[in-house]
């Protein structure tokens, strides 16, 4: 009776390190699976949305909604018959021409700020804009939904949310390696051509379609192929003599979507200030890589 | 002393309780920080990735890496003087005429998976490459290197990677879903333009670049950069008459990567066929969206 008063509090402490011991088990086994699925990305949610790349880890469905996935349907399935590709082909000595011609026409295509007041004929822009909605899509979806603001006080709200947004990103969330990396830019959070450039162009990207029934439409490779038509988008611009300043700013979309009244599938990808260059306009003196350094051949 | 040693036990199961308690806190503070991290996406992230756009959540560096992020440095500073931008104006009518054609031309694209073995001059190829190294990019980092395969043996291995995985994607990984989402397109893992078209062009994405002291450099936005370059190197292709297939890979890059032995900080983006349309080339009835269903005007 004496030896058992004599261990009673050593039982009782390895009776409660197994207790302890067990507690942090449980608890270990409540966090670790959000926490792994997090770590290893790809490989748990391949099976719940398989058409995203593991290795690309495309964001086709907006990831903060990842629980609705349940009410993505089938893309309308319809027939779609074969019919002969008809092509305008050149003679071999027409395309290098052809493409040396448009090579020098793109590459004096430069990013400027200094954008003239000076009115854009509408049915240009409009132009540009069909240019763009060609571009190819996956599983030809077309998500995309450009928004051409060319009133005043529009211009002027959209300006302020940017700047203000510009100025909360310069002076509190950037490191000095952000603001370092762009001061060879010149660029502040003063944007002035908002308010000057005749057309502000705000890309939008649809993360998924709404067909007629309310039912959610994937829309494969979203953001991929929005930026395929802005590439496309670039070039009609620059081949009518109109320059732009390609953004993307940074945290202004949910404002900017519900001041341009988006609908919530979309999300702005990028805002691009049209018009003439201004008279007095002025680029960094920046070079572009050779072809050596972008394109190998095997 | 009687009551002391009865009191004991008491003591060390408080003192156990306490202790057991102290552990499991300590490993809630271990594990919430990942997982909120993880969960509220953005916020967390804001201060060791403030180039992120919180709503946008561009890839900029590879998800998988984020402790690598101490690695990351300043881009090189270098000055960049302003010059006088120098643009080729053109008068109202002549843009309005030059908007139509190029959108006349770029409407005419398609994706057209018949291509002619027919050999197409290399330096047609370099002139389109050259012309997607002209577009802009986050910082003016040029994140892109095309790889461009002639070479049948490579070509051959290419599509061996691709049909492959091409089989399993659609196989086992795909729901019915995706299978039918694609039906209409007659898609099926067999891809005889891989062994066929005379130029295989792989697009890579760099997720970050390498400084010659081996410390890396942010590529921001890469992914939208590069998309940006496809978009206006599927212009080029068009222009001078050439097709091809605007296609993603789903889960080679990895494979391809190696096989082409790309180094590791860079990703595939797409493949792209290239080749003249097969004198048979028969395209899929589908149209475009009217401009009033892309574009809303304020």
């Amino acid at each position: 009776m004496a030896l058992l008063s004599v261990l009673t509090p050593f039982l009782a402490v390895v009776l409660c390190l197994v207790i302890g011991f067990m507690l942090v088990r449980s608890r270990e086994t409540e966090t670790t699976s959000p926490t792994s699925s997090g770590e290893t990305a790809g490989a748990p949610k391949a099976d719940s949305r398989p058409w995203v790349d593991q290795d690309l880890q495309d964001d086709t469905e907006d990831k903060g909604n990842e629980d609705e996935d349940d009410d993505l349907v089938d893309n309308e399935e319809e027939d779609h018959p074969q019919v002969p590709y008809s092509a305008s082909g050149y003679p071999e000595e027409t395309m290098l021409e052809r493409s040396k011609d448009f090579y020098t026409l793109m590459n004096q295509r430069r990013t400027v700020r200094f954008i003239s007041p000076e009115l854009v004929p509408r049915e240009v822009i409009n132009n540009a804009i069909l240019t763009a909605g060609t571009a190819p899509s996956g599983a030809h979806t077309e998500p995309w939904t450009f928004v051409v603001v060319s009133d005043p006080e529009t211009k002027h709200q959209i300006r302020q949310i940017v700047e203000k947004e510009e100025e909360v990103n310069y002076l509190q969330r950037m490191g000095v390696k952000w603001v370092e990396d762009l001061t060879k830019f010149r660029t502040n959070w003063i944007k002035e051509y908002l308010d000057v450039a005749p057309y502000l162009i705000l890309v939008f990207k649809q993360i998924h379609g709404i067909l007629p029934n309310g039912k959610k439409l994937t829309h494969y490779y979203n953001e991929i192929s929005v930026s395929i038509s802005c590439g496309i988008l670039l070039a009609a611009l620059q081949n009518v003599g109109l320059v732009t300043v390609t953004s993307t700013p940074l945290n202004c979309g949910p404002q900017l979507r519900l001041l341009l009244k988006r609908p919530a599938n979309e999300k702005l990808l990028m805002l691009l200030p049209v018009g003439y260059p201004a008279c007095d306009a002025t680029v960094p003196q920046l070079k572009r890589k050779p072809l050596y350094d972008i394109m190998v051949h095997i």
